[in-house]
C-alpha cells in the first residue's frame, strides 16, 4: 500500500479571474501510511462545489486554501486500512477529502463522516452530500415556505436548486425556477415538476418572473445573485424569505454586483439570510432520512453528472460556471 | 375659519437628483370646512422625515406623491372643530397630515391618531413619532439585541439612531455608533452614552469600526446605506442582524450602490431585514410606555431641532441631507 502514488490537484496559482487550467498542479506522492489513530481511504468520488471557487481566492467562512496545498474539496471514499476505534476497514465515508486519490483520516481535525452501511456513494455524494442538504436546509430552516406560497429558486437545474424546488412543491408551493437553456428549463418542469421554468438567456428574465409569480415571490432560494437577485428583489411579496445559497454568477472574480435596490427589503418587509449547510451536522442523520424517503416516493428526483478519472477535474471544476452541467456535477476515481 | 387660508407646499417638479427649492410650491388655499363625520386640524409640527424624499420620486411601500399634491408627511396638530365623534376640539392628533397648515381628518382613510392629554407635541414629532417607534421597533423586533453584544448603530446623532442605540445600551449592549463631525460624534457619546462614535467623514471607517467592534458586531442599525453598509458587513459577527431602516446616503436620486459583499451574510450566517414602523400600530402604545419610561429615568435623552414657520419646510427638509441637523427635525407652524 505505502508504495503506491498518491495523485494530487494542488493549487498552483491564485485565480483572479476565472478559474483556468494553469490554477491548478496535478503531483504525485506516496500514499502516506496510517498511523496510531488514523486511518487510510482510498477516496471514490469527488464534488465539484462552487464554493470551492471562493477557497481558492479569499478567506470565506473557512480560510483560504494556501499556494502549494491540495485544493479543499469534498469526497467520498472507502476506508482502506485503520489504526483508529473510529474507521474500519470497509467503511464508506465522506468529508473534506480534498482533491486526491488518498487521504489520512482521524478523529480530529481530519475526521470524516462514517456513511450508514448501503449508501449509494453517488447518494453521499449528490442527494445526501452538501448540496441536497444545503436545499434541505436553506430551504426550510431559512425560507421557511408555507403551503400555497410561491418560490422562485435560481440555478434550478443545479444540484442545489433542483432538489429546493422539489422540497418546496413536497411542502404545497407554488414553484418557479429559472436556468440557463431550453433543455434545463424542459428538464426542471417535466422532471423535477416545477410549476414554470425561466431561460435567463433567452427570455426576458423582469417580464417573465413578474408574470410567473402573479401574487410576489414569498421564498426566494438563490444560487445565482447578479440580475436575478435584483429582479426577485423586486417582486417580493410581503414578509418575504430571500435565502443566499450561492452566488455563481459573481464568484469569477471580477468585482461583485451588490443589490441596488436591497432597500426593496424594507418595502416588502423581508429578510435576505445566509446560511451554511456544516452548521447543522447534528441534524443531517433527520434531513438525509427526510431525503430518502421523498426520493424513495418518487418526490424528489436527482441527477449526477459523473466524469471519469482524476485528470478531468479541472475540467470538470470550471464547467459550474460555464452552465455546461447538469445536477450535481462529480468526478469518479476509482 | 373658512375664510382663513391654508398654505401648503405641493410637489412642483418630482426630483431626479438632490431635492432643491424647485421640487416644491408654496400655495395657498380656502380652509376647507369639517362636513359631517370630518375635523378641522390646525397643524402645529411638521416631521421631516427622509423617506419623504423617496415618496417624492417613485412608489415605495406608499404610491409616489403626485405632481401638484400637498408633500404628503407626518405632523401633530389640534382639533379645531369637529362633526365626527372620533375627533373633540382640543384633542391633540398626530399622523399623515400633509406639509400644510390645516388639514381634513375623517374615520377613514384621513384618519388621524388622537394622543393621550398631556401629550408634549414635540415628544409626538419625535421620541414617540415615527423616529423614535422606528428605533424601538427596528432595535428590539428585528435586531433582538442580548446583554453583552455589539451594536453599531450608523447616522447614531439622528433621530433614529440616537434612540436605537439608547435601547441599545439599556439593553447591556456595547453600543458603537458613526456620525457625520466630531461635534455630533462628542454628543453621541457623552449625552446618548455610546460607548464610542466614529467620524465617518474624518475617520478611516474601515479601520475605526474593527477596532471598536473587536468581536465582530452582532446588530447593525443602520440608518445609511452604502460605505458604512458594506464595512459593517465585513465585520459581522456570526448570526448578526443586520436591521435595515433608512438609506440616507442613497436618496439623491443616482443608482444607488447595491452592498457588493453581501455574501458576507453565507460567511457569517447573518440576515439583513427591513421593515415599517407602521406595521406595529397595535403596538404603539406599549412603545410609548417604554420609551416614556427610560425619558423619565433619564435613560433615554432625544433631541428636537426645530425650524419656525411653513417658509422653511423645504430648507429644513433639505437640511437632513446635507448633515446639518442634529436629532429630530421639525418645523413649528403655530
Amino acid at each position: 500500500m505505502t508504495t503506491q502514488t498518491n495523485r494530487q490537484w494542488r493549487l498552483a496559482q491564485r485565480p483572479q479571474g476565472p478559474v483556468s487550467d494553469e490554477n491548478f498542479d496535478l503531483v504525485e506522492e506516496a500514499v502516506s501510511e496510517a498511523r496510531d489513530g488514523q486511518a487510510l481511504v482510498r477516496v471514490h468520488y469527488l464534488s465539484m462545489d462552487p464554493t470551492i471557487r471562493g477557497w481558492m481566492q479569499h478567506d470565506t467562512y473557512l480560510p483560504k486554501i494556501e499556494e502549494g496545498a491540495v485544493i479543499r474539496g469534498l469526497g467520498v471514499g472507502e476506508v482502506v486500512a485503520s489504526n483508529s476505534d473510529r474507521y474500519t476497514v470497509g467503511d464508506l465515508v465522506s468529508g473534506l477529502t480534498g482533491w486526491q486519490e488518498y487521504v489520512i483520516a482521524d478523529s480530529g481535525r481530519n475526521r470524516l463522516q462514517v456513511l450508514p452501511a448501503g449508501t449509494d456513494p453517488l447518494d453521499a455524494v449528490g442527494l445526501f452530500g452538501p448540496t441536497g442538504l444545503a436545499a434541505y436546509f436553506g430551504l426550510l430552516d431559512v425560507g421557511r415556505p408555507a403551503e400555497g406560497e410561491t418560490v422562485l429558486v435560481s440555478g434550478a437545474a443545479g444540484a442545489t436548486g433542483s432538489v429546493a424546488g422539489q422540497i418546496a412543491r413536497i411542502k404545497g408551493c407554488r414553484v418557479v425556477g429559472t436556468a440557463g437553456s431550453d433543455d434545463k428549463c424542459a428538464m426542471v418542469v417535466d422532471e423535477y415538476g416545477f410549476d414554470a421554468c425561466i431561460n435567463y438567456r433567452s427570455e426576458d428574465l423582469r417580464g417573465r418572473v413578474r408574470e410567473a409569480c402573479p401574487d410576489g415571490i414569498d421564498v426566494f432560494f438563490d444560487n445565482v445573485g447578479g440580475d436575478i437577485l435584483e429582479v426577485a428583489l423586486n417582486n417580493l411579496a410581503l414578509h418575504a424569505r430571500v435565502v443566499i445559497c450561492g452566488a455563481i454568477s459573481q464568484y469569477d472574480g471580477t468585482p461583485p454586483h451588490g443589490p441596488r435596490n436591497y432597500m426593496q427589503l424594507v418595502v416588502r418587509r423581508a429578510r435576505m439570510e445566509g446560511f451554511l449547510v456544516f452548521d447543522h451536522t447534528s441534524r443531517y442523520p433527520d434531513a438525509i432520512a427526510d431525503l430518502a424517503r421523498w426520493a424513495a416516493e418518487g418526490a424528489i428526483r436527482h441527477r449526477v453528472d459523473v466524469v471519469e478519472g482524476i485528470e478531468q477535474v479541472p475540467a470538470a471544476f470550471q464547467r459550474l460556471f460555464t452552465g455546461d452541467n447538469v445536477g450535481k456535477n462529480a468526478v469518479r476515481l476509482v
